[in-house]
């Protein structure tokens, strides 16, 4: 890991299908709130990004069910990256609850101009500060 | 009803809680649908008016809940006006499934400027559609 | 009021249309959010309820929007009664950003027997509860 | 292929996100739409499987996105198999768009027991449907 946060979330009564599990379709909005919360903890929220004319765009998403996440229970949800992002970036996340391993992922980004939707590299700040925290 | 049209759509796993029934919130994504297919049906596809720089805002959403709606249920879907807008538009909705009535409800709208934010008089040809639409 | 609790949430990616606000049925959730907040800070877990047989549902629910909710901000939800519930219990709920109010409504409930889905009395404890909490 | 369903959907307002393209998250969705409609041509469809006491659980989804998907399209699913299932199924998918390929993904699923959440083998008269679906 050259960077990472966990962040916790507690799982809605919407999230949860008839089968009282949360359908999967939603792990994907736990990514995203990890990843959030990720890139905040590092001080360069994500919507800074937009503000500068910089989308992050997805261009892949993948997620493994290992257990259930249930209703009403709160879940660990670590999001970091292993690699420095270069023209893509990629995060990988985990979902736990009491410790136990529910489910893992992960999403695959390019950094585009908000305008043009033409890629672009990641901002320099950006990849110094996460130098910066890979040496912390 | 000046102008009002019936769609249909069905009841996704998604869509339905542990209760086994669905989820209440989705029944504003049931009236939205609803509310679109009206739009297309008059000839006047929401799209339309935002390419034309207008956005139908939301005021107000209500909801009744009579019967509750199940996985893979289809469900028809009415929509439509009783009164011609002015600067407030009221859209009300019935939701039924083999005829038995599910919902009631109904969502206040007002036109606004994409730019500015600012409330806007409905289009003209909108009103002259719906007039012709109250006339047939 | 009788007995009511503010929580905080943070706007998501995925619950912001293409005009850049909240979509207006994102808007039940947070009232659900609220609610479930509400009851957990009176010692009232909603789970609590279901694992004694007891089903809290939806009759109604409606919601005035005032000014948009954005991408990423924190809002304060105030969910709580007015009146002890009987038949029916209502919940009021007000959204607010920075105290600006962004967003009022009302959700109507019945207590359900989980099996019989027939309509049942509130439960003695929780109404003690209350009552307790509105001499507080 | 040894079988497949091209099932349609159109784009819906709340699946967009603020950059005015569906927010990845729910092509999961459309993927489950495409399984659903898929099960529903063969002649099983889902709902029959819960009745007779089996899930089919979600153990892994991905999917890529190549082109995004816009408001009121209608889109295209293409959801199938290449191989028998076993002790686990695989359904590949394709979303297209004018014929512009937009997504691809696979969802892996296991059947299960619906009281015990035992893993069982996929129902006799399904792998004969499909095979009779492969030869034709």
């Amino acid at each position: 890991m050259i960077s990472g946060h966990c962040s916790q979330l507690r799982i809605k009564y919407s999230d949860v299908d008839r089968m009282g599990i949360v359908w999967h379709g939603r792990y994907l909005e736990y990514f995203e709130y990890g990843r959030t919360e990720w890139l905040r903890a590092l001080g360069m929220p994500y919507a800074g990004f937009e503000e500068r004319g910089l989308l992050i765009l997805v261009l892949q998403a993948s997620l493994t069910c290992i257990a259930p996440a249930r209703y009403d229970q709160v879940v660990d949800i670590d999001a970091g990256i292993a690699e420095m992002p270069g023209a893509r970036m990629r995060i990988d996340y985990e979902i736990r609850h009491d410790s136990e391993l529910l489910v893992t992922g992960f999403t695959l980004h390019a950094f585009a101009d908000r305008t043009s939707m033409r890629p672009v590299r990641p901002p320099k700040d950006f990849l110094e500060r996460l130098m910066a925290a890979g040496r912390a």
